[in-house]
């Protein structure tokens, strides 16, 4: 597998449907990078334009990397190590297309159903496996901005659950989409 | 379905395997109440003994379902209304004999394989789909007290990625296992 994730905050929605750049949260980084050391996914993009916010990402990884954290918990040291800030969607892109020798593929995820170029967990868990270079994005606050979905090669069907809230929070939703995509190769369901 | 969830935060394990009562995380409020409400769970019980922690969670909750936040994200709200707080697992356990007319089936969580007792994710997906009371749990921290997994009719097998790395949150296991045993009925893989 050569899978990569990345979590935007920038461009996405608030809840009023104008594009923002929202706050990084700090247990994304915990819950997503030991999500990504679970299913093998070679690298986790945090994606922020702002300075501060960026630093932050840099403060968390060198805790659990470098400073007390890695000697407290080498657990998780080993997840968030999978950590990268990049400043754009693009500048992510470029990292993974220079580290694997090839453009990888780009597939988004959103909690509503797609007009065009939607991808079934099926398709996209066979493109994976076959050892595509996959790049898997997620978006924080209201979802990704239009333009990240315009840009994407593939957008993942939304998690329909049993009732048809659609409310999840990303980390859950992270959660869910590796789980399918990746995991359990072997649980009979 | 008749399916109840818990966290519980007493008694769990530390890092170094002592019996503790671990403190609330308020992302596990709202991360594990949305999970709740999209997989069509009843109730979501937030177990701890703890008066000044019961009272965390309770404040939460006022805020969300009567507060601002209840006209701030409706959505929310229908999340947070399936969290109650509870003692002691027994007493959740009493709760949902009262609302069912039957005792409930109580399945534990665990990252370790399990000697006896344990349950297949298809097996606990038979039992849930056919409609029996079923009280799923899991532990925060390092996990559930073995007294806990004593008490426990079933111990749920553990998520195994694609790593062996078996460290996920509470919050990604609790999104992947009800995904597992509730989710996707249309979803191919």
């Amino acid at each position: 597998m050569r899978l990569y994730i990345g979590l935007v905050h920038y461009p996405v929605y608030n809840k009023h449907y104008q594009r923002i750049a929202s706050a990084v949260t700090t247990f994304d980084l915990h819950d997503i990078s030991r999500l990504a050391r679970t299913y093998d996914v070679r690298k986790f993009f945090v994606i922020t334009p702002l300075d501060d916010q960026k630093e932050l990402v840099e403060r968390v990884r060198r805790h659990w990397t470098e400073g007390y954290g890695a000697k407290y918990n080498r657990n998780r040291k080993e997840a968030i190590e999978l950590v990268s800030v990049a400043p754009s969607l693009a500048a992510a892109g470029h990292v993974i297309t220079d580290l694997e020798g090839e453009a990888p593929i780009f597939i988004a995820t959103d909690a509503a159903e797609q007009q065009s170029r939607s991808i079934s967990y099926e398709k996209a868990r066979h493109i994976i496996r076959n050892k595509w270079v996959v790049f898997l994005v997620f978006g924080t606050a209201w979802g990704l901005d239009q333009t990240v979905l315009d840009e994407a090669d593939y957008i993942l069907d939304p998690i329909t659950g049993r009732t048809g809230y659609q409310h999840l929070s990303v980390r859950s939703a992270a959660a869910i989409i590796l789980d399918r995509l990746v995991g359990r190769e072997d649980i009979k369901l």
